[in-house]
């Protein structure tokens, strides 16, 4: 595990809000972060699909650490603004959410996620979300 | 309690996400509802203030019950898409989120949300969203 | 005419759009701006109402100054992020867009704007804007 | 030039906002269109960059018509709701909007955009949106 994988699992298992939400991080690299989490009983809404928050806050979180990743070591991100669409009803076995950099920036870094619903060898895109992050002293 | 908020109220309890992030139903009435939770040590982000996803999830089902609650009995409304800048960090005794229909509409709801984080007897305004509601069959 | 008025006219008067869209600076006052356009041939969409790019075009410069007007004279802001919710077709003589400040703040002011559409005296909400704008070198 | 195309150039002849803008339909494809136009000096804002509302414009036109792109003949679709994150300054010769379709559906098309300044060679990727349209009677 090379340094910067290390800072942000650290970080990753700082965040009791991923725990809570049976999250793990998958993958952690540079400009590239993915996280994912069961569709268990205690994260639905009422038509029994996951609620909109677990989509979201997987791909905020991950959005979150993909903008980490391109900041100098030391710095803290905080989510300004992030917009979720949701595009099919979250049922599956689990969902994976992949955040990305979309313009790394000093003042503000545009984040980006997709998540997917999969079920078995089945994915399906559940979800898109576009967000401005901003570096933060640490 | 009325024909309304019995029915906002069985359906809230159907949302396992709610009672894992100790949301509870404040206020359910026609075009306007608040829910509420403690910010417990199981909803943090690694700073140690609340989780974008848990003002997210509170302001989310606080808008999608003020949609329901103006929608014919029946009736079940999943978010198309949800917006949420966050305006200062989530910290304090609780969160509350205020839902309200910016308008209402056959086919599309459209809503917003004021979270607000209180302590004792300070509130402060922490994050404000905007989104699409769609009715779905129940 | 104040100083802060003259300060927001002056930079409206340079905006070449507003004149293109034929939109006059109604009010500008602190963390309140008010811009309207008529409803013209020349901004329209395919099927006769104004084009989404008029409402968010007044809604966004409204937002704008409403941000300008809370910062230190010789301050610029741009536009980071805009989102707007299209709530009725933009028919009418014309619209009106009022700029307000949600939080003003050193790095990040967090804005929104209503739209109306105004046909003599009847008055009807076509659109509402949530965004963010931040501070630059004037 | 086939049915298709032909449908959505005469749809986007009667935009009028787009002849204001100076904007021209560069490609119209199934779930592919590409609008684009000068950053002329009648479309900037205070600073001499293109005005948000011109890739916005551009942005959400390349975005509906991709919508439309893929429903059937006689459709019409208006915007329910458009995000905008910008990038960068939209300084150069002429600013691209590539819009494309994210999710189809019957009710509900989920569509992006991407928009660049290009100045001679060189690209530069100034805007990205995300939006929502809705199927209206044509």
């Amino acid at each position: 595990m090379d340094d910067l994988e290390r800072r942000l699992r650290d970080s990753f298992a700082r965040q009791t809000m991923m725990q809570t939400l049976g999250a793990t991080m998958v993958t952690a690299g540079l400009g590239r972060v993915v996280i994912a989490a069961p569709v268990a009983s205690h994260v639905l809404q009422q038509q029994g699909a996951a609620h909109a928050a677990l989509a979201f806050g997987l791909g905020d979180s991950a959005a979150g650490y993909a903008a980490l990743s391109v900041l100098p070591q030391g710095s803290e991100v905080v989510t300004v603004e992030m917009k979720i669409n949701l595009l099919a009803p979250a049922v599956g076995d689990r969902l994976v959410a992949e955040g990305r950099v979309v313009r790394p920036g000093r003042r503000i870094v545009v984040v980006g996620a997709e998540v997917w619903a999969e079920s078995g060898e089945v994915r399906k895109h559940v979800a898109t979300l576009l967000g401005t992050m901003v570096p933060v002293e640490g």
